[in-house]
């Protein structure tokens, strides 16, 4: 057969699904988005459907424009920050020169260059995990960070993303905060003096909507055009009806969310804090998940102690230099109560000789 | 700045919005989804929303499985079937020979491959509009034909579906079977003894969820992995949640769509009938849609005068073929009943020595 695509088959990873499973392997929100999203899905008159969904998604650019101080030129809606990314590295990432990332990222970084071929370069994080901005300072195409990054969780200062974008005014410099609200200073103030920047953003993480796939780009509108043009050209209509409605009712209930991403915080620095009596340490998160190990127990034995258990959490059995290391995402309080007791009991039936 | 995709801004068509409109620009469903449809959203737990949406859609692979006698790995589920074509676009059209399509189609066959960099051949019609196989016959890397055509709304029969497969054993054929619901026999069934045979399906038209964004491809297993491997390189999660659970409940409900289908295939026999009677004729269609003209009126002024009575219908300014053509989606009955009366009253005025 001609004209088939070589590409190696993807196997998904399996989704566990039990009743009473503590599901910490996906960093999704363990609390359910505003009551305000519940209720405009419950207003929702299901004969709209039969209409196009909006080819511009004004109605949640205004929501947005609102909340940032921004006009709704500089937002680009698609079907989850996936989307929103694929678009941004169709429309930005087009030169000779190689886009540059930090070598353990958000993995899809490296999947979006190889489905486009577009070229790359890792960049590795420094012994301690930390993004090293002047190992950046060399010819590229692009660059794009995760700030926080995923899965170190480690958050790079406002100062220091500055830093960045000054360093390279010729090139589209993404920044994605799928984990902002639960770090920070966002870079987004950043955009008037720097044309160059565009900032990711997701409705999956703090807005709790993992499943109704929304996420925008922020950007000079000049960029956010061309961005938008590839989306007219790949599928104008990624963004359903019922997923811009509920997602506007999000954005309009910023006060709910505040609390939610505060309480998520406050468990995550208990845990972290918890965990260390078993002698287990981690990265200073500003993120919703905690990067976890220990000197001598075996992450990977952890792991599946876990799933007997039925906690399901990641374990990056592919990366070298996360071997020894566990990802867990941030549930409720109660729930993290339960998981910091299973690993304490895993690390005293584990006990040797320290 | 490097790396900037050079692309023309896309602006897109204005969505009229009316209370009061006529809206037949866009062949969508004037009749609401199934009931069951309805139900299954009133009785969705918002808060489900805080995890991700499945990644391999098989509720809906097995729903649909159940209606095709197919296994679930014969299905590639996507955001609409703008995206499954997408996919199917870049996994299946890699041959440095031209895919064929016709000059007069879904315009964004050509869209897509020009944003993939395909090399594509468009074969006009036959005068008469018709899409001649025999024109085919010709080096290619692949041949894409929506059936029934749109927006002549011509159907090919079953048995020139398969001499179109049999004469192109080596390349995918892709059938873009959006109106199918309206016309008759699918090709699905050349599943068996074609396995170059991909067909693509939507929710957008018969099953009157344009705004859900849900569609399918139904193709051979070992193909269909091509595009899913795809799929989930660009954006696994693109079928939320609720699009997901309403689709399945639409599968299920097949009595309701059928006769649905039959009510709109009525009315719009009628409405080609009754614009005769003011000198108008159109193609013998086979979708929710009629291409008409009138050899002595101009289809540019009657687009307008229509627009002046919120009567919204789809004119092709840019094709030199269509200029005197207008296509008009299907409404219901009462719609049809007042723009048929529109237009004579238009032919009316307008009459001058014929």
């Amino acid at each position: 057969m001609k004209g088939i695509r070589k590409i190696t088959p993807y196997i998904p990873g399996e989704q566990p699904d039990y009743p009473h499973m503590i599901k910490l392997n996906t960093n999704e929100n363990p609390y359910p988005p505003s009551p305000k999203v519940a209720s405009a899905l419950k207003h929702f008159d299901t004969e709209q459907l039969k209409r196009y969904s909006s080819i511009d998604n004004l109605s949640l650019k205004k929501a947005l424009g609102k909340k940032y101080g921004l006009s709704s030129d500089h937002f680009l809606i698609g079907n989850g920050s996936d989307e929103v990314l694929a678009f941004c590295f169709l429309a930005f990432f087009n030169s000779s020169d190689p886009i540059l990332f930090p070598d353990i990222t958000y993995g899809f970084y490296k999947v979006w260059a190889d489905l486009f071929q577009i070229p790359f370069k890792e960049i590795p994080l420094t012994d301690d995990f930390e993004i090293d901005l002047e190992a950046y300072n060399q010819l590229n195409g692009g660059i794009i960070i995760a700030n926080p990054n995923a899965p170190t969780g480690l958050f790079k200062s406002f100062t220091e993303i500055k830093y960045l974008l000054k360093k390279h005014p010729e090139v589209i410099v993404i920044i994605d905060e799928a984990y902002i609200d639960f770090a920070g200073h966002s870079a987004v103030s950043l955009l008037d003096n720097y044309p160059n920047l565009i900032v990711i953003r997701t409705f999956s993480k703090s807005s709790s909507l993992a499943g109704l796939r929304v996420g925008y780009a922020i950007g000079n509108p000049k960029y956010i055009q061309i961005a938008e043009s590839i989306k007219s050209s790949f599928n104008p209509y990624s963004v359903d009806m019922l997923a811009e409605r509920l997602a506007v009712a999000a954005v309009e209930d910023e006060e709910y969310y505040v609390e939610l991403s505060k309480k998520i915080c406050k468990t995550r620095d208990w845990f972290a804090e918890s965990i260390k009596t078993f002698g287990f340490s981690s990265f200073v998160s500003k993120t919703n998940f905690v990067l976890l190990t220990h000197p001598n127990l075996n992450s990977e034995d952890l792991y599946h102690y876990l799933e007997t258990q039925d906690v399901f959490v990641r374990y990056f059995s592919k990366i070298e230099r996360l071997k020894n290391y566990l990802r867990v995402s941030i549930g409720t309080q109660e729930e993290m109560e339960k998981v910091a007791q299973l690993i304490g009991n895993f690390a005293k039936d584990n006990h040797r000789d320290f």
